[in-house]
């Protein structure tokens, strides 16, 4: 059945892209969390045995796709494309991954919407009957993070409280038009948005009016209600971020605070494991939707969930150059249905 | 109609993504070379105006998305998606112009393979129904690719002649699945493959091997004949890389040497512009096949194009773990149909 473009923005997918299987690898931190029953694999060691952060980080990408593959009796040689990529320059952990992985590799770049984009652009290739099966995942690694986005380690360089904590984690997920799962079925694609904000240090305000675009259009495309939902669940806003959030969007008319949670708020104890605003990173949503929220679709404890991960679109040239913020969201629906 | 898979890497499109329009922009040096009555702009200025070369590439970006939808007559918010990406840290120039033009982004990391790599997806998006009008394209500035990758200009550093010079410029399409133009009839994603080279100054024969691998496996999928082409141009091997690829697959029984063509010796007077090895940069393939290769086919004296731009994986920071480079090729096959 062909698929079609509803509204303005978003696509409904008429021939069930499914979720056959997902997988996650999570640091020791995250591990220390209130999902850590959740994670498939929790690292003792944060250099996975490497002798980088960036090769560890690349191993657990590898190690989070092998898992997906294994969980679905599935070899890596049967998989059509790979899709992925991270926050570090030039996606060096994604582009290793794949080498090592030998699939054909569709490399790309969201920041820390990599999850959601690349599960977009899956379910529309599975969808459009392109592909039997598309891996798709992303990973980010506190240490690499800090070093190239802000600044070494070993400075100890104290962060503000609006700050958050860029999340040591691997997850991806199996798509492929049959089989058992939960089904991707509508996917929204965001646009750019920059509000002016500048501080590298304060993400969830900067990606907010990111998020609050995506998921508006999608209930404007769809007039879908956002009660229908079990969760929606934000990449990686933090507590500030959530917030902003929720109030841009009641000021629009759409309340979404019955159901509205944040991949970054879920990951850590906010009490007691110092994370400041929450967590963040590529490995963040990616985590939480394939550990927890992935699970619970699984086992019916929810039904129908949106995903939408979010990013911030600055580097540190960028920075340096006194530019603001560019963000952008993209959004996953994701259902139980036969 | 149902689009397929044939044998087991490439995908025949079966309802006609057709490029629309396409646009070029280089700097001051490209437009010395002997392609320069093919460029749409060539600029007096390679800075544009702006404050940074980073700024400035974005900017050429901008501007060739924007003349590409002017050609065809479309506005800006008549396009579905823009799909890019570039060589920059965190795609910076792709990101930013995503911003300013305010289309639904699709981020992209494939190093110089990113042309190629857009028009895949951005194909396979038209031909599925899930767009009506895809805007993609990449870009890549000589100033800031050298002081992202290698030294600082202001260096002055002496390159071994096994090097290359990357292009500046952008180049973009807009593909619908109606319209006028050459029709995208074919893709072959790559996979990322690494034979050892660790040196960022003998690129050409880094990703040689990549190219081989693609463009053997559409031959081999398809069982098409390689005279039958036009053209097969790969992205950015220069004289070396070239060598080694015509040579590679001869070993192999594939004799592309009538057809054979490659961007970054095409894009300079290799006697006496002093580019060593010849052009790259995603801005390479993308300006030679939206400037001279798409007006070739636009008038009809190209009936059938092979583009294969071939990338090359590593980031700074690999280069200093004394990693070896991964390097991935898309292969498009774009041909005059009605």
């Amino acid at each position: 059945m062909k698929s079609k473009r509803i509204g303005n923005r978003t696509v409904k997918l008429e021939n069930k892209p499914t979720i056959i299987s997902a997988s996650s690898v999570v640091g020791p931190k995250e591990g220390e969390g209130p999902l850590r029953e959740y994670f498939d694999i929790i690292l003792e060691d944060d250099l996975c045995g490497q002798k980088s952060w960036e090769l560890a980080e690349s191993d657990m990408v590898k190690t989070a796709m092998k898992k997906t593959c294994e969980k679905a009796n599935k070899k890596l040689e049967d998989i059509n494309y790979m899709i992925g990529g991270d926050l570090l320059n030039q996606i060096f952990p994604a582009s290793f991954a794949a080498r090592d992985l030998s699939i054909p590799f569709i490399g790309i770049y969201g920041a820390c919407s990599t999850m959601a984009e690349g599960m977009c652009i899956s379910s529309m290739l599975i969808d459009g009957g392109f592909a039997d099966l598309i891996l798709s995942g992303t990973s980010s690694h506190f240490c690499a993070a800090e070093r190239q986005f802000r600044f070494p380690l070993e400075f100890g360089n104290q962060k503000p409280m609006t700050a958050q904590w860029t999340v040591t984690g691997a997850g991806s997920v199996l798509i492929s038009p049959k089989g058992q799962g939960p089904k991707v079925t509508h996917v929204t694609i965001g646009k750019v948005i920059d509000k002016g904000i500048d501080d590298g240090n304060n993400m969830g305000a900067a990606m907010a009016p990111a998020a609050v675009d995506t998921i508006y259009s999608y209930f404007n495309d769809t007039k879908d209600d956002p009660n229908s939902f079990d969760v929606i669940a934000t990449g990686d806003l933090g507590k500030l971020g959530k917030e902003i959030t929720e109030e841009l969007l009641a000021q629009r008319g759409l309340d979404i605070s019955k159901v509205y949670m944040d991949c970054g708020i879920e990951m850590f104890n906010m009490e007691k494991q110092d994370v400041h605003c929450g967590g963040s990173g590529c490995g963040c949503s990616a985590t939480v939707f394939c550990g927890y929220i992935y699970k619970k679709l699984k086992n019916k404890e929810f039904n129908k969930v949106m995903l939408v991960s979010t990013g911030a679109l600055l580097s540190p040239t960028s920075t340096l150059q006194k530019q603001t913020i560019p963000c952008v969201a993209h959004a996953v629906i994701i259902e139980n249905k036969e």
